[in-house]
């Protein structure tokens, strides 16, 4: 109450390039009477219900930047909806502030009408709330300019450039220097007691985990470092202990917060360290090569590797930012670079088809800023739709497992030739694949185009030497049979994915 | 619609001796005019509006069977409400059978009377989130009564002895026999793939972990056993790694479940595995330890050692349910069941005076079913309250934090005898200091009752022998310091606890 969100709000939406909505305002028009005659009328629960009806209304709309009213994040479902689909921002106003600005116009604010003592109470009961805030901003001594320049800094950097919305874990990506890992570390892991930078050796050759450590210094966070051999033998039991035990050792506690520095072995194994040192503590990815940017490093699944096989334990556990810097991919070995275009021809085919169009005029000759934000974009599409990978085939055609696209046979591949091919060479051979069955099952026709756009992107097409007795037999130990089934991933057209149940014998038959 | 909702329900009142609702009598009550004419008069949203309202009242009674609209569990605030503090029952019937059980009355049934054709259509659209209910009973051919049967056999196994109510992660505690772990299975771990049961050496010997296994064969479950070392050594990284590569092994799948069948080191690392196995499956608690029954197998907090120290990497993982044989303490080692005494002890204190009174009287002559049960009781509602402990002091006087009643001091003692002592025994030391520091900072001066009833426990009482350098020189390294001051709960009374701010220097001048 008074606290100058409309006046704050007209100024935030200005320099944001945003609407401005009061919801008062749309109160008014719903109940097409003034607010003070709803109470007078027909009693606070009915203005609430009216309240609640504007804030959904609201909540649907894009870009917009809306004034609430002191009382809308008193309700549990406001609150959520408010969390779920935006930042919720708190302007912080003393109560003897309130008073002294609202004390000559008690007939327009029917609550404090009500009298000083219970307007008091009624202040610290929802103070309490409203500091659970995403951002609080306290306005004592700012000019309403200076508190909307403070609004829009942190606001930036908690929606980033992508935002992976998941409520209480929804996260930015954030598409910048190497040298923001500082600022944001401080509104995004909320200033942590220490923070430990966990990279790989050639990462940390390559000078990114320095960068990020000073960028990190440089805005008063206590931070260590812990390098791990390169390469998948990392994501192991025995290197989870060693980092755990290491973060322990450099007085890690739980208010304290773990970065990780590299690519998708490095991200994987740091957030399962973070999943469970002291049963949780906050992470942030900053990937710093291309498949990482445009796949591991979104979407919170960490883990390790057992003896049985690849990744059988780990957990969901969100990052509480992402930070790729395109810059890092400079250092990056050419072979990984095109590699990783299996995952960004993926990307395109699976939703995006402007970029599955661009990749096949211009092979690797893209926009690397754009290509990670188109990516990230749909990833963490697919992330909010089914953030644990248990929707399915309930899910009515949008879940995470989608993202299994051209993975099928890409694993098969990738077994049986004993890491002799990068992951990404092996999903370019499962997008073909996917194509090929995809016709063969009567849904679309695009072998050719996509074995095509493969081979612009400088990655192998030809299927013929990988339909081996060893490539097809792994195909019966895929993790996503159910019932003697394959759930397959194909496309009934670019962008246009789909789900068919075929068995490995149908598959195996089909591919040959 | 037509499924039988209110005369199942009455029956199911009925034999649970509860109180039956119908909760379109109580909408009625609140529009004061029969349904039909709300929706008449009102229209639809008019009607969803007081069904919310209806529903929010009775799901604060105690005790209710509760019979909702066929549209109730539509709209999400509903069923979130529904499953927070209930089971939710679904009694299927097909399409066909609903239109010949309400053919002649479309009057009184507003939503069919718009026509055949949508209400086929909502009939589809309803079925999906009817068939997430916690039980589904197909009404087909079975009589009321046998429907209603079912419902109270499977609501049973939902709701156990003490039910642990945490939204989709609420499960049952049961104190019953090891027999029962087949059909809990079924119901509760949903049909699993395959059930890992994990258990040590010495429980092995003792027969329980066949005794469960025998259950699961007997009802159909395809099992296999593991069995770890007996004693804290097992709660390793490396032992974590051997029972997750054995479940591989062993055929699980993400569908699959495990059983933990021992004390607390079992329950914390067969919990962790269930934790991080395919990023997490179901699993269950089966205590056959005093401590286990009472206080380690309730609450989730799974984990295992670092060479840096106890419990430092871990997850909270719920269990699906808990059943605890009060049988199988026949075989446990006197002097471990002495020491569990030290949590019952803890338990009374923090909030349950006559189960300390009884204690003070009776000694370890209790009834072993009646102290699990209040035991688990008042664990359960901490958790509730707070399940990963991160309310902290901001929780206004009820967080899982109290639960560390007696384990300030309890843990310097352990940490500082190197395991000569058992953790029950440190606790009992520890709840004589945490009565004596309460005095000293004015609370209650229940020093002696404390003394005499640990006493009485056959437990040591006497601080001296403890009160020495190395012991007190741990207080500095507990993990509940927050900025330089230890969090210390002690009792303003019997079953009164609260949280006092000392420095480690004031707690070792109190306690000298």
């Amino acid at each position: 109450m008074a606290a100058g969100k409309s006046t704050v709000g007209r100024l935030v939406a200005n320099r944001l390039g945003r609407r401005f909505v009061d919801l008062d305002e749309r109160i008014e028009e719903l109940a097409e009477k003034p607010i003070a005659r709803i109470f007078g009328d027909d009693g606070e629960p009915a203005f609430r219900r009216l309240e609640a009806r504007a804030l959904q209304t609201v909540s649907a709309e894009q870009d917009v930047v809306v004034a609430c009213g002191g009382g809308t994040p008193m309700f549990e479902q406001n609150t959520a909806l408010m969390r779920r689909t935006g930042v919720v921002v708190t302007l912080r106003v003393s109560f003897e502030d309130v008073l002294a600005r609202t004390g000559a116009d008690v007939s327009t604010r029917p609550l404090l009408a009500a009298g000083h003592k219970s307007a008091e109470r009624l202040y610290a009961d929802r103070e309490k709330v409203y500091l659970s805030a995403d951002i609080v901003v306290d306005t004592g001594s700012l000019l309403p300019e200076q508190v909307a320049a403070e609004v829009v800094r942190r606001a930036g950097q908690r929606l980033g450039d992508v935002a992976v919305k998941l409520g209480d874990r929804s996260y930015p990506i954030h598409v910048a220097p190497l040298a923001r890992a500082g600022e944001l570390a401080g509104e995004m892991l909320r200033h942590p007691s220490a923070i430990a930078v966990v990279t790989d050796e050639n990462v940390a050759r390559a000078g990114h985990a320095r960068a990020v450590r000073a960028s990190l210094d440089a805005a008063g966070h206590r931070t260590i470092e812990i390098v791990v051999p390169p390469g998948e033998g990392s994501k192991s039991l025995a290197q989870l202990g060693r980092v755990a035990d290491a973060c322990v050792a450099g007085g890690l506690d739980r208010r304290s917060a773990l970065v990780a520095v590299g690519g998708g072995v490095v991200g994987d194994l740091c957030g399962f360290v973070a999943a469970i040192l002291y049963r949780g503590v906050r992470w942030a990815q900053v990937p710093t090569s291309l498949l990482a940017m445009v796949d591991s490093a979104i979407g919170g699944k960490t883990g390790v590797d057992l003896g049985a096989g690849k990744n059988l334990v780990g957990a969901f556990w969100q990052p509480r930012f992402v930070l790729a810097d395109p810059a890092t991919l400079e250092t990056l070995p050419a072979r990984e670079r095109t590699a990783a275009f299996g995952e960004v021809l993926k990307t395109g085919l699976l939703g995006d088809a402007p970029l599955f169009e661009e990749l096949e005029r211009s092979g690797q000759q893209v926009d690397e800023r754009d290509v990670v934000l188109r990516c990230a974009r749909l990833k963490g599409a697919f992330v909010e739709k089914d953030e644990q990978e248990t929707a399915g085939a309930a899910a009515g055609g949008f879940d995470r497992a989608f993202l299994n696209l051209g993975h099928t046979v890409g694993h098969a591949i990738e077994a049986a030739t004993g890491g002799e091919k990068l992951h990404g060479e092996c999903v370019a051979l499962g997008l073909v694949a996917a194509a090929r069955i995809g016709k063969a099952v009567g849904l679309a026709d695009l072998e050719e185009r996509v074995a095509a756009a493969v081979a612009r992107c400088g990655l192998e097409a030809d299927l013929r030497p990988y339909l081996r007795p060893d490539v097809l037999a792994y195909l019966d130990s895929d993790k996503k049979r159910a019932g003697g089934k394959l759930r397959f991933i194909a496309l009934e057209g670019v962008g246009r994915p789909t789900a068919v149940e075929l068995t490995p014998d149908e598959v195996r038959r089909i591919l040959r």
